[in-house]
Formats: C-alpha cells, structure tokens, sequence
C-alpha cells in the first residue's frame, strides 16, 4: 500500500490538535531550567557508579524517574501515590496481584526458569530450560512484584522474589556477566555480533535494570540493582562502545531504557553515554540490512523514517529513544520520533492500540496493513506502544500521547490477560473463528514474554494516573482513585476522583491542597468525547477541546471540586478508505471501550459473518447500553437493532454478479460487549469490525 | 473463517447446474463400455511393462490419452489436431514458442540445471547446482518442447531437447535410479523417509514422466520416454510399494498423474496400482501430521474433506487422484474430488482462478481467507487448477469445470508470463504497490518451477479446445482455430472458427464431417453469458444456458455453420460477504477477462487509492470497451465514469467518527485494463477490487 505522501497532515482519532504540533520541538517548560539547576555534577559519583544520587528518595521515584530530566514537561508520581479504589481498574489490579502475580510464580518454577540460575550455584540440577531470553521471564515477573509493593506491602509475595532475588544474584560471575544460557558449552558465544544479534544477552539484563529498579522503588532493597549495576558498570562500560572498545548491538532493544534509567538513579554519565552509542549502532559491526531493520537497531536511530520489523523491538527503541531525548534534547531525534508516531498512528495502529500486524517475524506491516483475522497485534507490542506513548506525553504534555495510552491501555492490552487473571493471549486479533482450531487464550507460553509483562503493566497502573509539572498537576486516566502527593513547589495535595468511568461519563474531582495555592489543574479532555462538560464547585468552563488538557489555571482552595461529564454516546468508528480491511465496515465505541461481537451473545443460528449494522433506522444506527452485571464480571453491552441476512452466506458462491438490490435481510438485535473481555467463555467467533447495512459514502 | 456449513448448496459464479449435480456420480457415457471392451489385458505386456500399447499411435494422443479410460466421458483430442490461428492464444503461442522456450533453454543452461547431468557423465565440472528439484527444471522444459512440437515440427528446438535428453539418459544409473541432487556424498539419503518427503525424488520423476510423454507424443522418440520406465520398472516397482516392499511417499504430489499416464501407455497396471498406493498413503512411515497436510499426501486421498497446505501439491494431488478415478469409477474418490472442488470454488478460489492465497507455506487459506495485496497465487498453482479441471471436464463433461480452465487460464496463469514471454510471475497478487520495493516479474528464479510450466502450459493449448465424446465433439475454447480430427466412430471432421474472442462474443464455427453424419455437437456457453444466440444455419436455437454445453444433436453436413453470440457487457462481480477481504468492493469482468485499474494510466495525480466505481450514474455504472491497438499488444480496455478523492486519504486519519454524509468526490475517467496485461510497463500500483461508491446492499 502506498506510503503516506504528505504525513505531516496526518491526525489520529479526534485529535485536535493542529498539525504544526506534531512535528515541532515541545517546550521545554518551566521545568526545564529548574532540571538544570538541580542537577548536580559530583565527580566522585561519576567516576564510581554505584552511588544512587537519590538513595533516600526512592519511595519518591515513579515508573520513571524524570525529576532532573531536563527535557522531559512531566514528571512522574510516585506508584504508591496513587491509590486505585474499587472499579474498572481496581478490580484487575486485585485479580493481577492475588491470581496472576502468584500463579505466574508458580508456573516460571515449574517451566525451569529458576532451575537455570540454581543449578549454577550447585551445579547439579540438569541443563538449560527455554529460549534465550529465559531470563528476562524472571526480571520482569520481579518488575510486576516490585511495582506491586509499591502499592502496599505483601509479605508473602515479597518473600518469593526475595527468594528470587538471591538465587539470581547468587550466580553472577565475579565480572559481573550474568546469563544462565550462555554458560557451560556456550560460554565461548558470548558477545559474539551473532550471539548479541540474536541472544538476547542485552535484551536480558535491561529486564534486569528494570525489574531491579522497580524493586528497589517498592522495597529499597538494591541487591538485584546493584548486581545490576556491577553488570553495567563492571561488565559492559570498560570493554564495550566505540572503538577501541568493542561493538555492541541492541538485538532487542530494551538495554536502552534500562541504562538510561540507571543513569537517572546514578547520574552516572556513561550510562546515558553507551545507550546513546547503542541508539547510534555501530558500523563496525557490517549487519545485514535485513537484521537491522527486523531490529529496529544497529543503525542510526534518527536514519529511521518509518516503522518496521519486529513491533515489539520498534516500539522498545523509541522507548529508549525519547528517554535519550528527554535526557539531552537531542533535535534529530525529537523529529525521528514524530515521524515514528505519524507513521504509527497514521498508518500502521489498530483501533484497539495494538500494533504490529504481521505474524510473519512479529512485525510492523505496510502502511495500511491491519488484517483483523490475521491481526498479530502482540500483547507485548501494545504495551511497548504505552509505554513509548507514556515518555512522548512526559516529554510534552500532549494530550494526543494520553489518547494512545488509553486506547491501547481499555482495548488491546487490556484484551491481553483474562478476566480471571491466568490465561493470556499473545496474538489479539480484531476478527476470530475458532473452527480453525486456534486457541487463543493459555496459561504458559514457551516464550512467556507476554504474560509477566501484561502483570508489571497493570501493578504499575497508578503511576499512569497522574503526572506533575513546574506549574501544576496533568489528570491523565479516570477511575475511582486517590492521589495523595505534591506539587512540585513542596505543597502537598490530594485530589480523589468519584466516578464508575469507563461505564459512566461523570466524575467528581476533589482537589485538596494542603494550603491555597496558585496552580493549574491540567485536566485531560479524551479525544473521543467531543462534547464535555466541566465545572468548578458547580461553575461551567466553555472552551472545553477534546483531545487537549483543560488547564484550570485559578486558587485552589480544601473542598474545591471538578465536575465533568464526557459524551458517552456510542460511536461508530469508520476507518481510512486506503485501509482495504476495514471497507464497508464500522467498529463501535463507547468511551475509551472499544466492542466487539461474539457470536454466542446473539441470537441463535445468527452468524457474524451475516450480521450488519443497520444505518436505516428512522433514528439513525442507535446502540442502547446496558448494565449487564452478571455477564464478563460486570459489563455494559450495546445493544443495537441489527441486520442479517435471509439465509446464511455460507451457501452463496463466492464471487457473482453485482446485484443492484439489497440482499435480502430481517432486523436481528445485535449485543456488543467490550473487545477487552472477549473470549472468556466458550470458543466462538469474534470481530470487531462489522459491515454497514446501508453506506453512502465512498468509503463504505 | 468459518467453513461452509452446506456445502453442496454451493454453486459458482453464474453456474446454472443443480446442486444434484455437483455430488453425483458422472455417467460413464456411452464410451465407458466402448474402453472396457477394448481394453485387453495381454499378460506378457503386464510382465515387461515397457511394451508400449499404442506405441504406433503417438500421433494420436492428446495432453491426456483417455482413450481406454473407463470413467472418462470425455477424450482428448491430439494438441497437433487443433492449430490456432492469429488471434489472442495465436500471439502467445508464438511467444512461446519462439521467445519463451529458447530463452528459458539458455537460462537453464547458464544456470547449471544441465551442467548438473553432464558433471555425472565426465566427472569433472563441479558442484551440483540448485535445489533438490532442479531436474524437474528440465523435464518441464522438455514437456514444453514436446507439446510444441506436436504443433509442428521446429528442427533448432528439436535438437536443442535431443541433446538435453541424450545427456540426462546418459547418466541414468543401472538399477535405473536417475537424479542428479542425491548423487556424491548424498547416496546414502536416497530413497530415506526424510529425503522423499523433502527431496523430491518421485516428483522429478513425475515430471521426467509426464515431459517424456509430451516429447514422444510430439516426435515419436521414446528415449526418454523408455528411462522413465527403466526407472517405474527396475527401480520403483520390485522395491517399493505395500509391505512387504519398502514404503514410499509423494513428498510433493506428481509422480501419480506420471504413473497413471504411463500406465494408460503400456497397459502395465502396476503403474497404476503404485499410484493408487501412493495416494492411499502408507502408515508405516508415520509421517507428522503438518507435514500430510502441507503434502497433501501421506494419509488416504478419500480421507481429505478440505483443501489445505501447499497449492501446488494440492492441486497436483487432485490431477493424480481424478486420473486415478477415470481408471477405476471409485466412489469414494468421486467423492472426495466432488467435496474438494465445492471447498475450492465455494471458498477459496479468487476471481482469477488462482489459489493459494497464502506466502507462509505456499498454502491455502482458510475459507474466505482471499487477501489482494498479500495474495500469493502463485502460477504454479494456477495451473494445477486448470490441469485438474481439465480431468474434471474429462471425468463429466461438465462445463463449470471448464468455466474455471477458463477464469484461470486467461487470467491467473496469462498473468504468469510477460507480454514478451521473457518474464515470469512467480505470485499473482490482486493488488500491488511497486513502493514497497517488490519486483514482480523477473526472467529467472532460483525456485524456477513457474516459468517452464507456464511454458507447457501455452504450448498445449491446442489440446484444450475440443474433447469428444461417444456421441460427438465438444467445443470447449473459443478462437481462432482449426480442428482436423475424427469422431469417435472415425468419421473425419473439420471444425474451423472465426471470431475475435475474448475480445467479441461473436464466433462463425463452421462443420465440417467428412460425410452427413449424426451426432452431437457440444457447444459450451460460458457462464458468464447469461444471455447467448446460437443459431444453425441461420436458424435460431432456443433454450441456451449459461455454464453449460447446449447440445446441437442433428444430421451434420458440410457446410454447416453454428453462430454463436456471447453476452460481451462488462460485469461488476461481487464476493460473498464473508470475503472480508472484498467487502464494498467489486470486480470488472467482460467475457472471460477480470479486469484491473494500473495507477499510471489514470489521470496524472489520481491514486488507486482513492478511486472508486460509480454506481450512481443515471445509466447505471457504464463500463465502455475501447480497443486500443496500440497497447500491451493489443487490448480492449473498458472506460469508467467514477469517482475519486476530493483530497487524497493520505491526508486523513487512520480512524474516525462516522460520517453520514458521503466523502467529497469528483468524477474522474477511469481506464480498466486486463488483469493478465498488468506489470507490464513501468511499475505502478495494481487493483482487481475497486470500492463502490454507492451501495444498498449488505454485503456492498
């Protein structure tokens, strides 16, 4: 499919904002020369490494921590800030940390992930289990623990990854390599470009950066982080980089974020400095154009103009990549990452926030290429998206990044794990049948990487909630929730929403300084809702904009409340006419809630591929939405007088002459529920985009 | 997808015959009995089996020699009978012969497929070159050849294969095994489960076969001929086969249509029983479920209900498995071949007569599962769908199997080959955007089984245009031509025709027996026409129907002549709504020619993209023919009022709101040229489906 000619004019869903946003530098803020300030330049710390430059502060540090972050707008708040009530999200954050967590424990034992690094130590315990990136299981499952504990205390839960703990860092090498594959016969492989390339040796211990620090964030305990840091700082620092040194090469991006995290726990530069060398790539290294492009590494980050190969590589380098830019401001790769975020919203997103369309090496398609049957759609590509999404919003504080978190956030991530918390899916199609044997949802994969990363994502959901800034407060994802933190003058505040979003469109904000102050409430407008509704201790706001930030600049006082209402109306959504796969039909959604259909709620002998949504009603396509509280742990569906036709399609030919009348349909009530809870019952067929009864459109 | 759930209901485009039909059994006709009486089973013939039965008769057999065949209600007639005159099949015959096969002959040479031979015979010249089929190479060649040479002898073209041919008998070993890959260092694999299912071993010597055959067919040589049976009879037969004989496999179907073939030539039914053997599949060798179904071989042909793996397999094992029925009437096969051509047409075909939509296993998809841009239609498997069709027409008379040897032959397999017949086409995508970097037609592939088949393939078009049968003559093709053959009661009979098909749908078909003789002349009238004159004389016949063959029983004399009148109105074809991949989209086809849009020739800034048929113009959506002389040889194109863009998609975002009302659009003069002609001028984007601007049905 063609390329888009004239990106630059590109606008994702309701997006608001004026195209010379998107490709032009975000401000600084006012944060930017307050960053500068504070950031301190010991010399005694750089050279050593080891020193955590915020050691006392770690209870104070987000999912990222972007305090001295010169370029970065926002600025994270703390996980255990945020408290998440009972809700939407409360209800999968107790189902993550009491089913998913502990049964994600168990399975990662009984598949010999542990047994790897134990039977290093006592050298007895049989060979090697799994792929190469075995270890990265673990880190990440330590990641979930460690944004769970800064949620609260689980002594038990903590006891396990303890346990962990000690048996990972048991087994370092006095160098600081750490590997349980590349050990015994292999050792030899070790940094080879063939082994990097395709190992997962650097993929493995960024894992381990990550899940340290986010263990460290929930408990102070720093001994995975500092094994961590030996491998860095004694490992990798003195022998790799550029020449003299050795090359290395990100195989699968992930390293990137960790050092560069690192370095904002350190502040020691050479960290920054081999993330930027490994952003860069590495000449020396001749890979083949093929490899790099399915990597999404090994050349010049900025040389990208759009994205490809593997979606889970690509979306983990611009991670890494806008945590680089936050870091230094770097222009080129400020203008590499919009393109990237046109190409990817313009072009190569599903509608549910799931990227990477092609089962064939996981990847990134064409322009245009988003099959809904043959979606692969990773769960882990999806929360590659948020989290890229997460670092564009904190380097900006533009809205339209907050509207990529939630899509993907309610819809293809959410889709990942099952409503009981231990089945998960590593594909998330947009249409299935099951009659081909397919099963979608399961407890284990041999590669498991989807699993413990849907976990860390959803124990590290309150820190999305809420960001700070030099002038205010940015309200990013409703829910029933406290937040209970500071400004960044020191003043403390607790602001706690009211509200049964995403069901219902109201919430009630309370905003509770310590003392009056002056400050803007930054207060997130999705996209989706066009029309919305906001007042202050009952005063209405005009000028509301859908897919900005309200910024409620005024005196806030103990007892001041926000009132808002956004448009819960289901929507038909109508997809590009270049995007082959979607014509004649519509998906529906309703709020940030992407539907689907699945076959077993309709009528019986209906078949989804007979089914229409029905233009021609007198008062238009209505959807009615409707509490269904004992269907899928409480849901609303959507209900909507439909079409089908007389008789099944199956018994049509494949191709005939174009008739001129309509086919022959009966009204059929169609029942719509929410894409993330589907197939949680029996096997059935599923879509999500469905064809129109009537159209007048060229592209329907 | 879902697979049909009534199947027999399933009728293909336009096909007027009752669903009775499609699952009985075909009469044996009136020439079942004729074969069984004259089938004579000469026991010393069935001891030596190189005894040819109608070795004097070579002249006198077709593509197949269906003669003795007892389930056969058809019989070729011989491809020397029929000579094509100027018209479109005369143009590409002469390509063929004078471009295609003596350019390919020098590419076989430069690139070591014959070199291969000779390096056995004097030890000397190197490696063995290219993969495990590269003799297969050859004998297509060879095929091509002898099918060309039974339309006249070419003295240059002749001594060109005699050489071939002297060299690969040369290095035929004594036991009769000859394969030139499994040679040196590779002995020890011959024969091994593992090397039959991926080594190709039997199907080279199908292909050694059927090549052998079409080279005697055309010169009376039976050099190759006779080591093809030295490797039947001394190598296969005494070893392999049912315990207590070792067990075989066909790792890639072949070798049964070889085998059947050569059995209908000697009269030696072991050959036949071996192919039985082999499409029954043999426990023993425990074959891995994937690997049966991408073989489509391996487990009981009667146990297959769905066609599935590998195309070309697939059809090949359906040629073999109809070849197999028109010997012995087994039920259980008619039935299985019934079921599978239902699961083809009904499901899985595209409107090109390609399949095989899938490029991950060369495979076909699932039902429905027909994607354009990602089509993989390759040539090969275009035509085995023609070649099994062909003995399904022989099998029945029945002309929806010649509907489909015609959708495919003019369209999927036409595409295969360049207008200059120097290029190849190994996919047949339906839809193709040249900015993705592929290249779509190239002179020479390392995998170059399309090119020489596309090369037997033209080259025994004169054999697919007349049958007889027990009762008369079928007319199956339409062009000019000439047939000097004989009914089946050895009244010689002339058929000459006029016409300038596909191009108009007027043909002068003038008969000519040798004296006034009674019989039937089948004429087929496309289903594609729904409304054709025939007229005798002047006189007109009444009750014509589309998709069958109009049956003109009568007192023929000389000077008889039949008119015929097709319905040449381009038509909008429109795909079952459960191909998704279609949905609000149609097809152009006037006569038997799918049409297609090629970007460069819109006007200049006109995206396929963005383009539409308009179905809102007063006289109903105008397509007008235009012969342009000038163009890709020579082409009617068809000239469209639609509609484009306002501003082009690129500018619009991925997902949005949808609009009731339509999307701005100017009308805009659109040329449609044939699919077969694409890719013939520079690149430019391709579309077979084109979006309908307005639509009342579901399914649009």
């Amino acid at each position: 499919m063609t390329m888009a000619k004239d990106m630059s004019r590109r606008r994702f869903v309701n997006s608001a904002i004026s195209s010379a946003a998107i490709s032009c530098m975000p401000m600084k803020g006012l944060f930017a020369g307050y960053a500068e300030s504070v950031r301190t330049a010991d010399p005694l710390r750089q050279q050593t490494g080891s020193v955590l430059t915020d050691s006392a502060a770690w209870k104070d540090q987000g999912i990222e921590n972007l305090a001295k972050s010169p370029y970065s707008r926002l600025h994270n708040v703390p996980v255990r800030a945020v408290t998440i009530g009972s809700g939407f999200w409360g209800r999968r954050r107790d189902t993550n940390v009491t089913k998913s967590i502990p049964s994600m424990h168990d399975l990662l034992e009984s598949n010999g992930r542990m047994i790897n690094f134990r039977r290093l130590a006592d050298k007895s315990k049989g060979d090697q289990r799994g792929p190469v990136f075995s270890d990265s299981d673990i880190y990440k499952w330590t990641e979930a623990v460690g944004f769970a504990l800064q949620s609260g205390d689980r002594p038990e839960m903590r006891s396990m990854a303890e346990k962990f703990i000690d048996d990972v860092v048991a087994v370092q090498e006095p160098s600081g390599y750490l590997n349980t594959y590349y050990v015994d016969d292999r050792v030899s492989q070790r940094m080879l470009t063939q082994t990097q390339t395709t190992g997962h040796e650097l993929y493995n211990i960024g894992h381990m950066l990550q899940g340290a620090i986010a263990y460290y964030r929930g408990t102070g305990d720093r001994k995975m982080l500092d094994a961590g840091i030996r491998f860095v700082n004694n490992f990798l620092l003195p022998d790799y980089g550029p020449a003299p040194k050795k090359p290395i090469v990100s195989g699968h991006p992930e390293i990137e974020m960790g050092l560069i995290e690192l370095y904002r726990m350190t502040g020691d530069k050479r960290q920054l400095d081999l993330a930027a060398y490994i952003l860069q790539g590495d000449d020396r290294l001749q890979l083949p154009k093929p490899r790099t492009i399915y990597m999404f590494s090994g050349t010049p980050f900025t040389s990208r103009t759009k994205l490809e190969g593997h979606a889970v590589r690509a979306m983990y380098a611009c991670c890494g990549a806008t945590d680089y830019y936050m870091e230094t401001g770097d222009p080129a790769y400020w203008k590499t990452l919009s393109t990237l975020w046109n190409d990817m919203t313009g072009n190569k997103m599903y509608v549910t926030g799931g990227v990477g369309s092609r089962a064939a090496g996981e990847a990134f398609g064409d322009a245009y290429e988003l099959p809904n049957y043959r979606a692969y759609g990773e769960s882990c590509a999806a929360i590659g998206n948020m989290m890229w999404n997460w670092r564009m919003l904190a380097a900006t504080g533009d809205a339209k990044f907050t509207d990529v978190i939630e899509r993907a956030l309610y819809n293809g991530i959410n889709s990942g794990m099952s409503l009981d918390g231990t089945l998960y899916c590593y594909r998330n199609p947009l249409a299935f049948d099951p009659s081909n044997g397919d099963k979608i949802r399961n407890s284990w994969y041999d590669t498991t990487c989807c699993p413990p990363n849907l976990e860390r994502t959803f124990a590290s959901l309150p820190g999305y909630f809420y960001s700070t800034s030099g002038d205010g407060i940015y309200l990013h994802l409703y829910d029933n929730s406290e937040l209970d933190w500071r400004l960044e003058n020191g003043t403390a505040l607790k602001v706690t929403q009211k509200t049964n979003y995403p069901w219902d469109g109201s919430a009630e904000i309370a905003v509770v300084p310590a003392q009056v102050s002056h400050f803007t409430f930054y207060l997130r407008i999705p996209g989706w809702s066009e029309r919305t509704q906001v007042s202050v201790n009952g005063k209405a706001f005009t000028g509301t904009k859908p897919g900005e930030y309200l910024p409620i600049q005024r005196r806030w006082s103990p007892g001041d409340v926000i009132r808002l209402q956004m448009e819960m109306t289901p929507q038909m959504i109508q997809a590009n006419p270049r995007l082959v796969d979607d014509t004649g039909r519509v998906a529906i959604q309703r709020g940030p809630l992407v539907y689907c259909l699945e076959e077993l709620d309709q009528p019986n002998g209906v078949a989804l591929t007979d089914v229409a949504v029905d233009l021609d009603q007198k008062a238009g396509a209505v959807f009615h939405s409707e509490l269904r509280s004992d269907l899928l742990g409480g849901v609303h569906v959507l209900r909507h007088m439909g079409a089908v036709y007389d008789k099944t399609s199956s018994s049509d030919a494949l191709y005939f002459r174009y008739k001129r009348e309509p086919v022959k349909t009966r009204r059929v009530p169609l029942t719509f529920i929410p894409y993330y809870a589907w197939a949680n019952r029996q096997a059935t067929p599923m879509q999500v985009w469905t064809p129109v009864l009537k159209s007048s459109a060229l592209n329907t």
